[in-house]
């Protein structure tokens, strides 16, 4: 291990998490960890699903933007903060900027889930959209940095989005430590990687021997081509899938690293599945997720991978999702009961 | 006051509740009190919304359901337990018997909604179907009570069943207490009276101030020209509702003698206001709740009564619903909001 990568590697840890944990509590959601007989009657094996689509702002991306807002000099906030994403960072940094009383700019892509991006916009925030086809995000947000003395937060890429999102992972160890219950895998939907490395570091710190999975949507498998590579690749612009919020076009380089040491294997879901595993969740978990939220619950139940008889931990994300999505997903559901 | 009536009323408080909680709080979800600025905003006010959907078993029954089994001699579980009902609280003692190993046998209306049904088969229930124009569940469990040598678990007429449902309530004032938040006003949808006569006697002894509220469905008001008659009415038969499940025939006498003394001002609302509801609690809360289970939410949101500026304690009690009506209720949204 060279210098460069010790430096790397020491810099994100437990720690993080714990101080992320301790800083964002008086704001944070305590949100349950549940189970159903019926979901592991489905699965034939036990899940515990954490419902973080039950956060402020319907999604676990509000502990990584408050982490982080929270961290800023105050100097930093006067001229307020601006964030790029699909929709759900972006209504976190919205809820994080109304909480320490700053302005808050979103750039957000048309045709992002108008649940979004009224969430937004009820947290006090100015939408900007922008057409994800011709349009380059980080430059428009870029511009809103020089122009207006704003302080960008980024959406995974940095270690204090990273904690705040891992702090997730502590809440199901002490839930799982609770119940007297080891989980033998943890299944993590996946994009730019905030979410899985955060998650992933605190399973691996709790129980060592833990198989680790991330999902992503089949033939956007970014993370995954770019942990083969051991680099930081892209998914193909202009592909469109209903897990809108895992369908970012670049994966983090420090979740990169942090995924890669942690031995991490990838799972793809498509949109048929994604969209049974928001109908169980509705049906059996009562929790509106939407079908990025619900990638590591479509992997367990509806995937290719034989879980049997294991004790699986895993994520229900985030639950913005348009109505439309959501009554297709319950009639699909329907007519496979019928 | 009498000495009968004193004997009834001593026999019913908040000592009652703790000792339930103690009992079930080793089987009992931690459910969320949530918060909304969308759902603030529509209300006019600060709103405080338990989140009992997210129970074990789909609603708050399986709290009362639970206090009671576990509180029958071990003698009486032998032959096993039997329940009626709508379906809620048919499944919460399909529940209740599986955790501590018994037989259960529910009687349920035909038509109940599927996933009430699929509930309590899930949960290893024998289930009973009738017809509840022609026929009478309390007939059909005595006959099984008396060839089978079952055990009844009654719905909400029974100080233990109430106790339970009032462990609602004391999650309620724990978590306000510890935001800092004193309730102005709480309101709680009421069929038999279990949830409401728990709940309220809990709020009653924390703020001894507060504004009691209980919401029926339109037309299917037994509480409260109960209350107003002082003495158990039935509510039509034959009348249907969305809100099945607190469209049961008659209020409890017990919950009846408690919300008279405590002093409970009735409301109604009605299944568009209801329906709209669910999609609030969908959209805002990302939570799945039944039209009866919104009945509480309906009235604040959409009712007669301006409760603009108070704090208010609220709980969406359940979250078995068939996808039909669901669907129905994010249509409704979504052209009102086109």
């Amino acid at each position: 291990v060279g210098d460069d990568e010790a430096s790397v590697l020491g810099s994100f840890g437990i720690d993080d998490i714990r101080r992320a944990a301790d800083r964002i509590a008086p704001h944070i959601v305590r949100t349950p960890v549940q189970t159903s007989i019926e979901i592991d009657r489905i699965a034939n094996t036990r899940v515990f699903a954490k419902a973080e689509a039950l956060q402020t702002t319907g999604s676990f991306k509000f502990r990584g933007a408050l982490n982080k807002v929270l961290g800023f000099e105050p100097g930093a906030l006067t001229r307020g903060i601006v964030g790029f994403s699909a929709g759900n960072h972006a209504a976190a940094i919205a809820a994080a900027g109304a909480i320490v009383g700053c302005p808050v700019v979103v750039v957000i892509p048309q045709g992002a889930p108008a649940a979004k991006i009224a969430n937004c916009r009820a947290w006090g925030a100015e939408v900007i959209p922008f057409d994800p086809a011709r349009q380059d995000r980080e430059q428009i947000a870029a511009a809103v940095v020089s122009q207006r003395g704003m302080t960008l937060v980024p959406p995974f890429d940095d270690y204090d989005i990273m904690a705040g999102a891992g702090t997730v992972g502590l809440d199901i160890a002490d839930d799982l430590h609770g119940r007297g219950v080891i989980p033998d895998v943890v299944v993590v939907n996946c994009s730019g990687g905030g979410l899985a490395s955060g998650v992933l570091t605190v399973m691996e710190h709790y129980y060592p021997s833990i198989q680790k999975y991330i999902v992503e949507p089949a033939g956007h498998d970014k993370m995954a081509r770019s942990l083969a590579a051991g680099m930081v690749l892209s998914n193909p612009p202009g592909r469109t899938t209903l897990m809108d919020g895992i369908n970012g076009p670049v994966v983090g380089r420090h979740p990169l690293e942090v995924l890669r040491r942690l031995n991490v294997t990838p799972l793809q879901v498509n949109d048929d599945q994604a969209l049974r595993a928001v109908a169980a969740a509705h049906e059996h978990f009562r929790l509106v997720v939407e079908p990025a939220g619900a990638a590591s619950l479509a992997a367990v139940l509806f995937g290719q991978t034989d879980f049997a008889g294991r004790n699986i931990a895993l994520v229900n994300s985030g639950g913005n999702v348009d109505s439309v999505v959501y009554r297709r997903a319950l009639q699909l559901a329907d007519s496979a009961h019928g």
